[in-house]
Formats: structure tokens, sequence, C-alpha cells
């Protein structure tokens, strides 16, 4: 009952104030406005010129206002500084100069400076503040603090507002910080407890300036206010593929203390081009304006975007930058910063929409030119029989143009023969004379653009959205934790990683040009400047596949990647055998997690493998519901099942759940398997069975001491695991040694000290089990990797 | 025993060839060259020529020749008209002009005309070759009959052959047929059979000179000798589309009583462009010379090709064709052919190298240019981040180039940013000089070209490859009738279709560019000329979807395509509505074939469709085993299930089957499937159950006069069909009427009379089953479509 009402509040609440759902929005009453590192770079650039333009906006709609300049320095050393900014500050074209002079000094008079150092200087703050408005008998309406200071001091200013500035009589805090959020997911997991625990989250305003951008923030409702064209080829049937690219001129010159702790990745990816893809992909919500669902869109694009790993990503620094950190830190001359300052990161979206669809993430310092964009490039799905240069023949596209570059402008642009696209009216306008430029490969005749009748910078959009309460804009925890769980596994498979090294500029040429390998990316040309600490480690280009004896039987050995490529090949040969010969392939595969690159390569890769005549079968099961995450069935139906087109009759997961029980003797599930494999498969002799090694020596669910291994007569057994789930469902070795082929699976450095004992042993298939695997007539393998052979 | 004997014997004849397999191809002695239609058009044109060199590459081989002219005219007036022909044959460049004029000599003296017209004629023709070899005492190779004459007559000159001219010393006999070889599949596999009965199928070499052109003979060498490069790319993640383009710049004036009973499609799409499309994309061949390792290849794609229907094809008529029709036709001015001399065919292989590739047949007369190739255009796989102009950041394309347009002469060409390919050493070469052309949007130079050494007519290939028994290049009857068997349907849909009139060479402009959207393909421009025929008809156009009730419940109708769509839009909606309220939707679907249009439209154009937290279950189901065609189930599962991301657990097929017996009561099915329905449908109550309705009113497996009818206390029941499989399982009323949506789906003329019925009679579910259907707390929905609405 309460949920009800409170959502019908919400939903009232959202109409009422046109979807900003601002609480302290329309509040009349005192305003104090205090910028926290009030005379650093940023302030000076962009934030007290957003406070000028809130004020003018403001300063007759109820609001009265005071403006605090804070820092770490005195006051009598910082307020000239902080004077000679906010002289700076300039009005919008339709203000007179007359007024604009006024509006200026009215402002100067309402700022100072205070230091923000000691607790004591915010309880000063606090009581100025207080006295302030009694002595002129104002209400207050709120307190907007602006933390423009480095992250790691926003706790500890974050607890002294908190315990010190808080307004005694109900008016609203908001506290505006700016990234970086944290420096991976543990970090800003401790950073938002930190904050949660003086602040409230929606007293939160955590800036991406890249969502205060015209164009960035249009996008949305660009897609919504177009879905009738949009709809039908917003898929992967029709994109072919989708770029967000950042490119800057500049170096990091000055910045290298912070930048070489962060890198363009953290810069610039996790927050701003992560934003920029969300709002190109999430589903369009039924109400742009409600926070929540746009979240949860959000959200959903998170979860179903695929791990981005290693090979997911190129990265790049230019060459000045060595010097540069040396310089900057102090460093000798034979200090190796591995901080990229360019990276191209391929991301993939696992939903039905955009399967297969390539997003490139890319950024880099010291390119040839700045410019900012998301590309949305549609499939050509035009014959031209004759006339090869009509611009219906053109490549389709739709550009979100932040700014600079060729253009300079923001804009959005749509090919001409895609669709003319609708415009916001009173904010933006259509365009129709151009200089003569082109843009991604076309004449800029060629599109209809759009740009913003009145261009606003980010900050000064964000200020009037803080102010207004419009929380759409910015990052929310929840949010930012997503988007960390998505870039902390890439940076720290890249943590030892070799960038590029690019001398700058037009010099780069082709040097960072980026090939997509379906799934993988690569830099386009080899002429690689390789460190001497790679030449070593885990590349694969130096050896070949092995191939020798393990235990008398026959062994293949690689390093990992080519060990399963190898291992996958063979599968599939034996696959097409036994479909030429019989008609149907039925492979065993066991669980665990080593198998999933074999998964992987599988449904990746092979292409004509032939699942619709292959039957897959398991070597073993976890006594838990197949639905259950722990079921070995589960994560291969997560990882192989469900990309590849094998019929649903193919699919033979054990039956360990029947009668709403578990792997209950009496509910027969083992003899069931039994009596199926005995109906399905030719003299119960699979064609192909995968097995993995235990560290106790184990496979399938056979274990060392365990009475089910002598059980030869049956194919199908219950067995105990001496680790948890506790039951298990098996195979057994007669059923394994009946297989035309064995496979045993032994990855990692983790399993040498393992295959160093197994070279040695004699067969004791109570001690180690694995041992018992014979096959009677058929053949086994070995596929052991370097890493497992040599350690 | 007899079998793998055979096949050895197959194997090791195909050994010694060196693949050739040919039966004759070395054996010495007299061989008699009979051309039936000898002073025919293409005898004129290619057939002698074709002979005279083979002539003269085997005069020297250990075989004597008679060359025979046949016709119907009497020799008298035939025998000057040949002897012209003959005189014009050429030698090649590298004969000297003297030893030149010594075989011409020599091939006319061993050239004669003789009447073929009735049995006798045939009979003299062989007492005559008999004459000759005991005159000169020359043993006899072989005959070679050659029919260049209509296709209606190949029956009767076969019978004649067989009966007259077969050679009693075990001598072989070859008889070579030109296309067309039939109209449809139905005319083909009686020509085939009635050629069976004269010819043995090894006796048989139907031509396609597609396969006697360089280059579409090189095509699979090509494909086999750069397979390193080519394997890794020759998928769906690389190949973004496929063409095969044979444009013309001719009319058929002249050849109308021919071409309006055929078109370009019967002309040539099923025969060239199919054979083309083949060699581009069967799988490899571990020997190229196995004719049958190819066929079997071949077939594997042709059953893997969508079925082509009226979406996957545009045609076109150029606009004299009209009147050329009446004039030849002797037809008055109102009489309209809807022959098409253009067409374009949007074809896809449905496995899993090539899903969702488009591949393109396109032909037709009075084009702007002549020219014909294939090309396979790569996706851009690369994104070039500064200069855009390298080589590398150009399209990617492999283009067989059959010859004439920019280039004239045969060629395969490589874009240099694919890779260098191998050259086949002694027949082709590099060419590295070139004119300045563009080949397909590329300058030449872009491209590595190969052409062939020696440019050959694709008929004089033909002929040695006959003379040598190389039936790899002829087209087989399986082959011939898997090719009629894709085309004929289209061909019947388009058989009332009237084609886009286009005005000829450069005038047609964009006229026949062409769109592709998804799987289906129309004009890209709307500018047609429609006829008035046309206006009428099964036009969605000039109708909307209607609302109404019937049955006092809700309907909706509209046309068949329509109705589906909306259909499907009302089922996402509800999966939709439900997994926001209770993470997880329930979805019951009826058999038959009525549902397979949804299913196809859920499964192609629903890409946000909640898959994974939908629940499909099943209405009926017939007692068959799942895996027959026969079952409901595998209906659902081969047009919807194999083509969505379902996960396994969440298909719920009714368990028919069990300790290997169906729909035994004893074995507890149904009640198995109730128990499963109620641990996993909230309440047992589904959100949506898609029902059908039978020609005698009944509807799920619910019959009239069934006694489950009155069930209701039960979910499931078994039933009894008054038609086979006359076993069932079925929902009860019970269980759909607890359904929160119910939806009838009735569409077809034939279910116009039915619905009348319906309209009138009162609630009798004994002898209506579906007036039955009363959803308790849910909504029925109608979903008539005009046809059966209307009738």
């Amino acid at each position: 009952m309460f949920v009800t009402v409170f959502l019908l509040l919400v939903a009232l609440c959202s109409q009422m104030g046109n979807g900003d759902g601002g609480e302290g929005a329309q509040r009349p009453g005192h305003v104090s406005v205090i910028i926290v590192g009030g005379t650093g770079d940023l302030a000076k650039k962009y934030l007290w010129q957003g406070f000028f333009e809130l004020y003018i906006n403001r300063v007759s709609g109820g609001n009265t206002f005071s403006f605090y300049g804070g820092g770490l320095s005195p006051a009598e050393k910082a307020t000239p500084v902080l004077f000679e900014i906010l002289k700076a500050v300039s009005c919008s074209k339709d203000v007179s100069p007359e007024r604009c002079a006024l509006l200026k000094e009215q402002f100067l008079r309402l700022s100072q400076y205070r230091q923000l150092k000691t607790q004591e200087d915010y309880q000063d703050l606090a009581k100025h503040i207080k006295k302030q408005l009694q002595e002129e008998g104002m209400t207050e309406a709120g307190r907007l603090f602006y933390l423009s200071v480095p992250a790691f001091t926003y706790a500890d200013i974050a607890e002294k507002i908190n315990s010190s500035c808080r307004s005694a009589n109900g008016a609203w805090l908001k506290v505006v910080l700016e990234k970086p959020f944290g420096h991976d997911f543990r970090s800003a997991q401790v950073l938002a407890s930190q904050l949660g625990s003086s602040l409230k989250d929606e007293e939160m305003y955590r800036i991406d300036h890249y969502l205060g951008k015209q164009v960035v923030s249009n996008i949305l409702p660009f897609r919504i206010k177009n879905r009738k064209f949009l709809d039908p080829i917003w898929n992967k049937h029709h994109i072919e593929r989708v770029e967000v690219v950042l490119k800057e001129t500049l170096d990091v010159k000055g910045r290298i203390p912070f930048y070489d702790q962060y890198g363009v990745i953290r810069d610039v990816m996790q927050n701003h081009l992560t934003e920029v893809m969300m709002m190109l992909t999430i589903k369009l919500p039924m109400n742009v304006s409600s926070r929540e669902e746009v979240l949860q869109n959000k959200l959903q694009i998170f979860s179903s975007l695929l791990p981005l790993g290693k090979n997911q990503a190129v990265i790049g620094q230019y060459r000045a930058y060595k010097t540069e950190v040396q310089q900057e830190l102090n460093k000798t001359k034979d200090h190796v910063s591995l901080t990229p300052t360019f990276a191209a990161v391929l991301a993939h979206i696992d939903e039905a929409r955009y399967e297969g669809v390539p997003i490139l993430l890319i950024s880099g310092k010291m390119l040839d030119e700045r410019v900012g964009y998301a590309r949305v490039l549609f499939k050509s799905d035009i014959f031209c029989l004759q006339n090869h240069n009509s611009v219906h023949c053109k490549p389709k596209q739709i550009v979100f143009y932040f700014g600079h570059g060729s253009l300079k402008d923001p804009a959005i642009l749509v090919s001409k023969n895609l669709f003319k696209p609708a415009v916001t009216e009173n904010e933006w306008k259509e365009v129709t004379e151009h200089p003569d430029v082109s843009v991604l490969g076309l004449p800029i005749s060629d599109y209809y653009v759009q740009t913003p009748i009145e261009q606003r910078e980010a900050y000064a959009q964000l200020i009037s959205h803080i102010f207004a309460g419009r929380k759409n804009n910015f990052i929310s925890t929840e949010n930012l934790l997503a988007s960390w769980a998505l870039w902390t596994p890439l940076l720290s498979s890249l943590a030892s990683s070799f960038p590029r090294i690019y001398p700058g500029g037009a010099d780069n040429g082709g040097l960072l040009d980026i090939l997509l390998k379906g799934k993988d990316i690569s830099y386009n040309s080899r002429a690689v400047i390789i460190s001497p600490d790679q030449m070593g480690g885990s590349s694969t280009n130096g050896f070949q596949v092995m191939q020798g004896k393990f235990r008398s039987a026959d062994m293949v050995s690689a390093w990992a990647e080519e060990l399963v490529e190898r291992l996958a090949a063979d599968i599939q040969e034996a696959a097409e055998a036994a479909v030429r010969e019989e008609g149907v392939f039925h492979l065993a595969l066991s669980g665990g997690s080593t198998p999933l690159a074999l998964f992987h390569r599988l449904s990746q890769h092979h292409f004509s493998f032939p699942w619709r005549r292959t039957h897959v079968w398991m070597v073993d099961e976890r006594c838990v519901p197949l639905t259950e995450l722990e079921s070995n069935f589960r994560s291969l139906h997560d990882h192989l099942l469900q990309h590849v087109r094998i019929p649903y009759y193919n699919i033979h997961p054990m039956p360990v759940q029947l009668n709403q029980r578990l792997c209950v003797e009496e509910d027969g599930g083992a003899l069931m398997y039994e009596r199926e494999l005995g109906k399905s498969v030719n003299d119960t002799s699979f064609h192909f069975v995968m097995l993995g090694v235990g560290y106790d020596g184990h496979t399938a669910s056979l274990f060392p001491g365990g009475k089910a291994n002598e059980l030869n007569e049956s194919l199908v057994v219950l067995t105990e695991s001496p680790v948890k789930p506790h039951q298990r469902m098996s195979l057994t070795f007669g059923a394994i040694n009946r297989a035309r082929r064995v496979a045993f699976l032994v990855m990692g450095k983790g399993k040498h000290e393992l295959i160093t004992q197994l070279s040695r042993v004699k067969d004791n298939p109570d001690k180690w089990p694995i041992t018992a695997v014979k096959p009677v007539k058929g053949r086994l393998v070995w596929y052991i990797d370097y890493d497992a052979l040599i350690g």
C-alpha cells in the first residue's frame, strides 16, 4: 500500500515539475553557492561563468544569492586571484552592455573568497551564512557546494560539510562532484560508500560534463522524436557499426602527476564515451525525464555488454610522454610509464537488437585534429544498377557532432538518403547553408544538418540543471559502478601491456588505424615498436603446437589460445567424420571453467560445425537445478548452446532433478540417462568425450576413493564429491572408456604441479582416478598448455 | 558389399584419370561428331569453331574424326550453308598460316551435311558410319551427338539415337544438350525421365556454357589455392554481400517466340547465375575433380537456401518489349506480356557460415552496359584514424570478372588491402599494366589482377571437356532438379506480377536500383508505373487494420500480412508488460500452418522480444515423436525456437513420448505437463494463449463431441482427433480460460465459410468447441484476416 502511494506521488511530482522532479527547484529564498577549489583551472574556465549565467537567469525569479570561492590559500592571497577571474565573466549577446555591466557589478559584490581548510573554516562559513540570513531577514532556499578539487579530498570535505554546513531550517543541500569518481570498481565503491556516510544520494551531483553538451543531451530526444524512421533501422540488420570518437591534439604536459595515474581509458572512456554509447543504445524510455527508467535501461545495456578483455582494446602512448613523465615525476631516464594516451576499444552488446554490431570507442591525445563525434553507420542496403554517384547510392549515416573538427559547431547530421529528421523546436534549427566541408566521408550538402539555436557551454547547462534538480543529467552511484564493472577487468588485463608509441599529430599516419576481427580488435599495421619486455612472455608467435607423449598417450601442447584452437579443430574434424559415416556425432562435454575458452572458440569460429547433426551429452553434473549458475549444464548452455543452432532434441542435460527433488537414488535419474544414451548412441560409444582434470586427480565426477569408480557395468552413476555441492551425477569409466576418442584438456600454471605428478605416478584409479581413463578401442589425447606443462 | 566395391572402383578410376573420370577419354580410334542443328546460330557462332579446335588438338593424339552437320533441310539446300560456316573457322595465333590452311582443308574434307529428320535418316547415318569404319579399317572410339535444336525435340531425337545410332562395338556415346532443360521443376523432371529412358546418365552432357567460361571455372580452384587467406574471411562475419550480375545491352528482338516463354529468370538465373552462386558458396571439396563430392556440396547449399518468394525478387521489362511481342507473336495492341526481361533476386543461405549474408542475383536486357561479374564485398573492418585515403581504408572486395564492361577481358581482381592471391601457373598470369579504368568503385591499380594467359571461348573449352569426359563441368540431373526446386516457387509466385517498365539503356537512370530490406528486396524508387490490374487485389496500402466485434469479443481484422504484424506486436506488448510486472512471460502456442507467418514475424522482426524471460508452452500436440515433421513442437522448433535466443529451460514441449511409447494414459504425460505448468506458471494462468480454429470448429486438440471438452478440472488431457494422427495431448478449456489473454488467429479464404457460420451459432461446445473459449478473467481477441472475414 505504501509503495503504491509512493509511486503515485512520484508520478505526480514528476508531472508537476514537467519531469524535472527536482526538490528545491522552485523553492524561493536565499542560495549560497560555494565553489571549493574556486580559484582552480576548472572554476576559472567554466564554473564562475556558469554560475554567473545562473545568477542572471534566476535573479529575477525569486532567489537571492551569495557566492563563495573556497580554497586552501589564505584569503589575503587568494582574494585578488578570485576577483581577476570574476571580472572575466561575460553575458550572452542578448544582454545589453549596460545591463551586463550592472549584473557583473552585482555578481562581484555578492562574491567573496574564504579559506576552507579546517573543520573550523567550514564551521565559520556556516556561521557566516546564518548571520547573513539573520541580518538581512532572508529565508534560506539551499546551499550548493561545488567540489572542484582532487578526488582524494572528497570524502573529507563531504564529512566537513555534513557535520558543519547543513542548514537547520530544511533548506536543501547539493554537493557537486567532478570526476574522477574512483580509479576502478573497488575504489569507486569505497568512495561511494564514504560519501554515502556523509551525504544522501539525492544530495550528490556527479558531473560528467559530456552530459551537458548540447548534442549529447539531445541524442535521446532525437531518437525519440525520429523513432518513426529510426525504429525499423536501429538494429543489427541495418547498423554496420557505431563509433564514439574523441580526438585531441593537445598533450598532457603539466598534468602528468594526475594523468599518469589515470590514462585515457579512465580519463574519458569510462565516463564520457561510455555515457554517449549509452545514449545511443539504451531502449527508449517511455518517459525521457524519468530518471529511474533511464537508469534501468542503462543498467540493462551494461549487463548485456560483452566483457572487455585484452583482445577488445589497443593502446598507444605519444612519444614525448615518456620524457614528460620523467621530468614531472622526477624519474630517471630508464623509467617507463605504461599509461596509455590513446586507446581504441571494441564493445558488443549481447542483445538480439545489437548482436554483432561493433561499437568502437576511441580517444587519444596528440592526434591530427580536435574533434568529437558519435557516428552510426548503416549497412549499404542499396544496389545501384547504373548510376553509382547518385545520393541514394552513398553511405548512410547519422553523426552526432559534439564540436570542433572540420564543422567547428556542434550539430546532428543525417545522410539525405536516410530520412529528413524532425527538429526540436525553439532549441534546434535546421541549417541549409554550409561551408564547403566534408564530414566523415560525405560533403556536408549530402546531410540534413541541425544545430542548437544558441550554443551553450556544457558547464553552464549542467549548473542550471543542478539548480533545477534535474538529476537525469548526472551520474548515479549504480550507473557509476556498472560502468566501472565494465572497465575494471579491461584495465587490469592491460595493466602490464606496452602501449604502441606514436609520434603525434600528422606524423601518426596509419600507425593508429584499427582492424576489427570479429569480436577482437588490433592495430591494422604490424610495424610495432616492441619493447624488450614484450619479447618473452606469452607471445604465441614464436611457438608452434608441439606433439608428444604423456602417460604413454598422445599429447598436444601449445600456448593456451592455440591449444584451444587445435582442440576445437580436432573436435570439428571428428564431428565431420562421424556425420559423414553415421549421419550423427555424439559429443560428451565436461563442466568447469577450463572448457569455456573451447566453447567460445567453437561458437565464434566454427561456422561449419555440423551442429544440426550433433548431440551434446554431459560428462557430469552437479545436483543443483539446471538453471542455477553452479550447474555444469547452465554454463554449457550460456557459453555454447545459446550461441549455435543446435536442435532442441539434440541436447541432453543430465536429469538431476526429478519429482521436485535432486539426485535421489529412487528417482532413477542415472538409469534414465543411461537409457537415453542407450537409445541414441550407437553401441553407447560416444564419438568424442572431453574431460578435465581436477587438482586431486579426479575427472568427470569420479573422485579419489570413490566407490563408483569401479562400477564399470553402469554407464551413469550418482557420486559424492569432497567439495560442495557434494552430490553429483557422472559418466562412469565404463562409459568413458567405450568412447572412440577421449580428450583431456589441462590448462594454466595452477595445473603444473599436478601434471608433473601425473607424469610420474603409476595407474592407481583409487588415488588418481584419471589413470583409469583408458579407452578400450578409442584414442586418448592429452591437450596440455605450456603453462601447465612447463609451469 | 557390392556398394563398397563399386565405390572403390569409382575411386580408383577417378584417381587414374587424374580425376577426370571420363570413360573413353583416352580411347583411341575413330570419332564421329554429329551436330544436330548444325547450320543453326549457335553452331555457326561457336560449335564448329569449338570442334575445329578439338580437331587440331586431338588429331595428332591417336584419334581420327568425321564431322556431320545435321538438320531438317535436305542436303542440297543445307550443304552450301554448312560449308560457308566451316570456311569461317580460325586457328589460334600459335598456329602458322600454312598449317592452319592445311588443317582447315582437312577439317572441311572430313565434314558433311546430312538430313536428320526421320528415324530412317538416323539409321542411314549409323549405316554410313559403319560402312566408313569398315572401308577404312578403323576401330571406333565413339560417337558424339551435339543437339543444338529446340528442347522440345530432345526426347524424340534421343529416342532415335538410342534405337538407331548406338555403336555395336562398345564405342562410347555422348549426347550433348543445350538449355533450356525444362520450364519448371515438373517439366524438367518429365524431360529428365524421358531422356533417361533413351540415354544413360553418363552419356548425357547438359551444357551450361557459363561453366566453360574461364573465370567461372576458375572460381573453385581460386578459392582452394587461396584458402589460407579466404578461410578466415569467407563467412558472415566478414562478407558484406555477394553479387552475381549479368548485364546486357541487347534486346531480344527476333527471339520473342522463345524468350516470351522463358524470361530472364529461366533464361539466365536458374542456370548461369545459380551455378556461379554455387561456385562461390559451396564447401570446398577435398578433391575438386570429384564430381560426386562437388555435387553433394552443391546439393547441401541448395537445401540450405531460404525459399524464394515474391518478396525476394523484383522484375522489370524494357518498354519496347510489348510492341516486339505484339509483332512477333501476332498479338493485338492490347496484349500484355508479363515476361520479365530484368530481375533482381535476393537469396540467403541458412547456414551458420552465411547466415544473413545477402546474395544478389541480377540480370537484364537493355541495360546501360554489357558486363558479367560476381563480386564478394567484404565488410569494412578497418577504422582509419587519420588518413582516410590510404589503400587500406578502401573497400575490400574480390571480383570475378567474366568479361566485357570497362575491363573488357575476363579477370579475377582482389583488392590490394585484402591479400595477394596465388595464380594458377601455366594457365593464369598476374597483370600489372592496366588501362586507366575503374572496376566496381575502385581504380584498377587498387587490385591485384590476374587473367587467363590464353583466352578461350567457353564452347571450345566445354567441347574439349566433353571429349575428355570431364563431367564436372556439366549439369547433372540432381543438380538441375535442385535448381528448379529453388526457382519454381518464385516463378509461380511471380506469374501474375507486373514487371516495372524501363526505357532501356542510360535512360533507366535509378529506376532499377534495388533496396535490400533484411530478407526482402524491392525497387529503391517508388515511381512505379502501376498497371490498372495491380490497383485492386491484395495491395495492403489502401486498407487499414480494422477493429470490431466478433462473437461479442474484440476482433482485429486486416490483410494477412498486417494482421500478423499486429498480432506479433500485441504479443510483444503483452510480453513486455508481463516481464515488467512479474519478470516472466508465459506463452502457449498452437500448432498447424497458420501460425508460421507469426513465427516468422516474431523471429525476424522482433529483436527486442524478451525471449530470455519468455517460457513457451504447447497448446496441443500430436502423439508422434517430437522430432517428426508432423509434431507441432517440431514445427514451432524449426520456425521459431531455432531462430531466437530462448534458454533451453524455457521451452516446454508436451511429454507425448514416455517410456519409449506414445501417449499412454498410464505413463501420465498429461499429468506431468500439468505439474510442470503448476510449478512454473503463477496460478496456472498463462499470459497469452494463441489458438487456431479448425474447419470443424475445433481448437487446441478439443474436437466436436469430445469427452475431454468437459474436463475443466484438469489442465491437460489426452484426446482423440477425427483425423490422423488420432491421438493428441491438449490443454483443456479449463486451462485456456484461466489465461490472461487468448487470441484466435484465423486466416485464408478457406476459413471464410467457417467464420460466417461462427458469427451466427450460439454457444454449443459439443458441436462447436471453440465456443467454449471464454476466459474467466482474461481478454479474448479474434484476429481474422480479410480473406477469412470477407471471403
